[in-house]
């Protein structure tokens, strides 16, 4: 049968897999995965394949966008194909033309979620998920943008909090720290004085979500640039209007400034 | 020792939790679920009962609610103890008192996460994720509220995706349909003529989002009206703007019509 299974691996580690997405692998003739969209800093295939009896092919970037997976589709079109991604399989849009491109040639697609940092990072923090405006990428100072400070300044227009997902080059090891996304941001704040992200704005850093040990600091973006984040990867939220259990959450979960309690409604 | 690991159930059935959240039940000294803030229409207690060799202790939203989850917490202070919530346990703002109380009693609190809607329905319709505006849920129509339409008007004016939520009630067996949502925001339409929800604006049905069978449609208001996604759960997202490629996605996974291509940009 002609099939294509997207089977999210989750966050941080192999153990992050469905027991469902780990029966896809153990069951399939030909397993894919690539490790270049996210970074699981817990993850080793040698324990994968260990766990799911079968010998992984890793593919590229390459193989995927100058390629376009064709080692992939060639394989889904003998016989049941799992192909293994970081998180949820369709938060990155990287891999939607090869979904495409599958449905074309008559392939079955399905899809085994994982958990996401979307949703995982949202709960780590104590922030209310229907709280959350349009979610930006910050790209590396090479790539800057004032798009991350646009979307943050009418998310808080609205009252709304922004998560901000820091780049990522796994290929060169380069993964933006909090702090460089702050100075990022803070450099547009000096041209733009909209006073959507100053040194007295609160912030909050995520470090390596999903592991054993994250790590979730809130805290003014003058004490966050000092803050010690460790190992990616990181992300960012800039908090719009909180909610006073928001706030209560921040503290207990975030180790937020206690003040925190005097300003909000 | 003192801790309460909250484990994400993902979606649909009883193999959407991750091989360490199933671990972690595994080896927990008490366990507790609740399957009432989502409905996971594949589940069955019995085979996750065999799967993680644990009995497995039902708690209802009184246990939660009227009585902060007391059961829990004792249990916690005893030893490990393993709370089952559907989806990723903190997306539903539900769970995040009982957290807290556990932090106060000094018991350590840890997450595994699971797969969520917010990811996986984005996913599943090939939508663009960093296009979503804030999510909403639309709730019965005996709780009617004109809150629903407004996120959407405000975020289609942002040229952003709403998501959003059905409202269930799980003790009842009530679960908010496609039809049902669309015919309640259809209602505030009559009355505020924005235009964001007609009988001519694109829509995007989903159920049973996680399950081996989704069913994910796209097309008008008219036609999904009239459209039989069968059983729970359902949600329903209102597209913004679309990208060519989402488009495309559409048209290719949820059999949006063709024309579609002739209205994007």
């Amino acid at each position: 049968m002609k099939e294509l299974v997207f089977v999210g691996l989750g966050l941080n580690d192999e153990k992050a897999i469905s027991v469902r997405g780990l029966e896809e692998t153990q069951t399939a003739n030909s397993v894919f995965m690539e490790l270049y969209t996210s970074l699981l800093p817990g993850f080793s295939l040698e324990r994968f394949q260990t766990l799911s009896r079968k010998k992984v092919a890793m593919v590229s970037r390459r193989n995927l966008e100058e390629e376009n997976g064709v080692v992939i589709l060639e394989a889904a079109a003998k016989g049941k194909t799992v192909f293994l991604v970081p998180g949820d399989p369709f938060v990155a849009t990287t891999h939607l033309s090869l979904r495409i491109e599958a449905e074309k040639r008559g392939i079955r697609c399905r899809i085994v979620h994982g958990a996401s940092i979307i949703s995982a990072v949202v709960g780590l923090c104590g922030l209310h998920n229907y709280k959350f405006g349009k979610t930006v990428t910050v790209p590396f100072p090479e790539n800057f943008s004032e798009t991350p400070y646009n979307v943050i300044s009418q998310n808080k227009k609205l009252g709304l909090h922004t998560l901000c997902l820091l780049d990522l080059k796994t290929d060169e090891q380069r993964f933006l720290s909090v702090r460089e996304a702050l100075e990022s941001l803070l450099a547009v704040e000096q041209k733009r004085k909209e006073r959507a992200v100053t040194m007295d704005t609160l912030a909050v850093g995520a470090a390596r979500v999903g592991s054993e040990t994250p790590l979730v600091k809130a805290d003014y973006v003058k004490n966050l640039l000092e803050y010690d984040f460790e190992g990616p990867p990181h992300s960012l939220i800039i908090p719009g209007d909180l909610h006073f259990m928001e706030a209560e959450a921040l503290i207990a979960f975030a180790g937020a400034p206690k003040t925190l309690r005097d300003v909000v409604r």
